[in-house]
């Protein structure tokens, strides 16, 4: 059996502070055209794909609110809503999302005929609340951003589609192992994610160059996608904006955790890739059976706690001299 | 700050059902003197590393017994034991545990002075129960094995290590991120892992080539090790027993998720690298600080059940026609 699906990842280049919004509505419209072209189904936008990633500043409030969107979509965003809806593609698009007087970093997957299908708010907000005192640029997402309170809920995509079980991350969430084992606990087939990622270490370390970020993004969604038997497109807005360094690499994996394609440039790049969903069931039905094979009766440090909590060190009585 | 442990990966051939104990323990002997020539501290040795991988056949109950220790140590395995604390190393090694009347696939590692400092029996249990009708090669595991009973038990090593957190796998728990993530949660420095991985699909599948399993083995390890922020050592025992093959790849690897050695050969052969354990905390304070950023009130799938459960399908109304 084969159930084929047409996916484009949409990299973006730099969304710069000054960018006017009808110019970013006009390069994603562009890119979606690129991709309807070629014969894609559904196209992943990045995170945060309508503006810059402002939460590299420490702004005051106003500056802040004018890159939320209060409704989804809205006449600031309908030039792709509508060319998608004519071109009977659907797409993933991450942006920011005010719900009365929360904020989140959020993504939604639309239709064909433009139904929103699924809507998802990060989890995994990296950064701090309050900014590194003398560095030029901060990760502040956990000032600006609530904490996603819908969990991981899958969803399922249209019979144009072929019914596939489809989930969304965000960014930072494709790091960690727990959110992709809630869509596997679903039966995910092809994960949906959007990225903003320093090229350096927005931690504050300077241990970490571009290429081993670029090396730690890919590795990700490759294992994940391999541990859950999932398909998944992982797609940036690359390159320099405003003097701060994006990785690029977006990418399309198979079951298996191969690339099948990435991004080659920082800038806007369309990648598609024909998409097998039934290529999952390989995984889903031997090695990552997870009926037959999962233990969760040992897994409750998972849930139970939150940090490390290291092992009782031996009484030196007991210690080894050696 | 750097915590150096010089660590070798003792990577073995084939042990045919023939062999004779003696001279599977005078190989392993060879091996853990190569290291400790190499100035090794800890020697990484595979899974069953003292017998063949028995459980690729249906075996009469006597012939399965024989292949299990009562004791460890014992006077069988005594050549390894013996040496490794004149050479004043230590070690991890899979075996075959009889407990009473029960059966584990176990690992144990051993201090520098002898001293067992931490046992582990294997959580996820591949394979089947029942033989698979007509297949020249099974994969038993389920049947002559119990599910391991002591969840994931990280441990200290000794000071002449750096006092490091120790963690322990077997073979498949490499490719299950909780099984990483429940070490990840103790603030595990260093995961040893022995491994027997055929070299085609052995639940019975035909869509994996050699290359791409041990492309998935290394793959796992990279990936949790990075997610954890922990080096790692994985180790196989490789080549072709009595026709049935089974993959290289012994690596080890950085908490980038970085190969930093990995086995060229399928036969006996032994890596050696200088481990800082103090390369795990850019991982754990950053990026992976785990206090900091997880939201376990979000995973709570990951214990409730076991098997996928698929998203509610829309009603025939509310599904797109596109």
């Amino acid at each position: 059996m084969s159930r084929i699906l047409r996916v484009a990842a949409a990299q973006m280049g730099p969304n710069q502070r000054a960018d006017a919004r009808s110019a970013i509505l006009a390069r994603m419209v562009a890119l979606l055209d690129q991709a309807a072209d070629r014969g894609a189904d559904l196209v992943v936008f990045p995170e945060l794909a309508f503006t810059t990633f402002f939460p590299r500043w420490l702004l005051e409030t106003g500056e802040v609110d004018a890159y939320f969107e209060a409704a989804m979509p809205n006449p600031e965003v309908a030039a792709l809503f509508d060319r998608a809806r004519e071109r009977r593609v659907g797409f993933y698009v991450g942006y920011a999302e005010l719900a009365g007087d929360r904020h989140f970093n959020s993504a939604i997957t639309v239709g064909p005929d433009g139904t929103i299908l699924g809507k998802y708010r990060k989890v995994h907000l990296p950064g701090s609340v309050e900014p590194r005192p003398g560095d030029r640029f901060q990760q502040l997402e956990k000032r600006y951003f609530d904490y996603g309170d819908l969990g991981f809920p899958a969803f399922w995509g249209p019979k144009a589609w072929q019914e596939p079980v489809l989930g969304m991350l965000v960014c930072n969430d494709r790091r960690w192992p727990e959110a992709w084992r809630c869509y596997g606990l679903q039966g995910v087939e092809l994960m949906l994610i959007g990225y903003n990622s320093a090229a350096y270490d927005p931690n504050g370390g300077t241990t970490e160059s571009e290429g081993l970020r670029t090396f730690h993004s890919t590795l990700a969604v490759q294992a994940n996608a391999y541990m859950n038997a999932t398909w998944a497109v992982s797609v940036a807005k690359a390159g320099n904006e405003d003097g701060s360094g994006l990785i690029g690499g977006s990418c399309i994996v198979d079951p298996n955790g191969v690339v099948v394609a990435q991004a080659e440039t920082l800038g806007d790049e369309v990648l598609v890739a024909e998409v097998d969903l039934d290529a999952c069931r390989q995984g889903k039905e031997k090695m990552f059976n997870f009926a037959a094979h999962r233990r969760p009766q040992h897994y409750g440090a998972i849930v139970d706690q939150v940090g490390a909590v290291l092992p009782p060190k031996p009484a030196a009585a007991e210690r080894l001299s050696a």
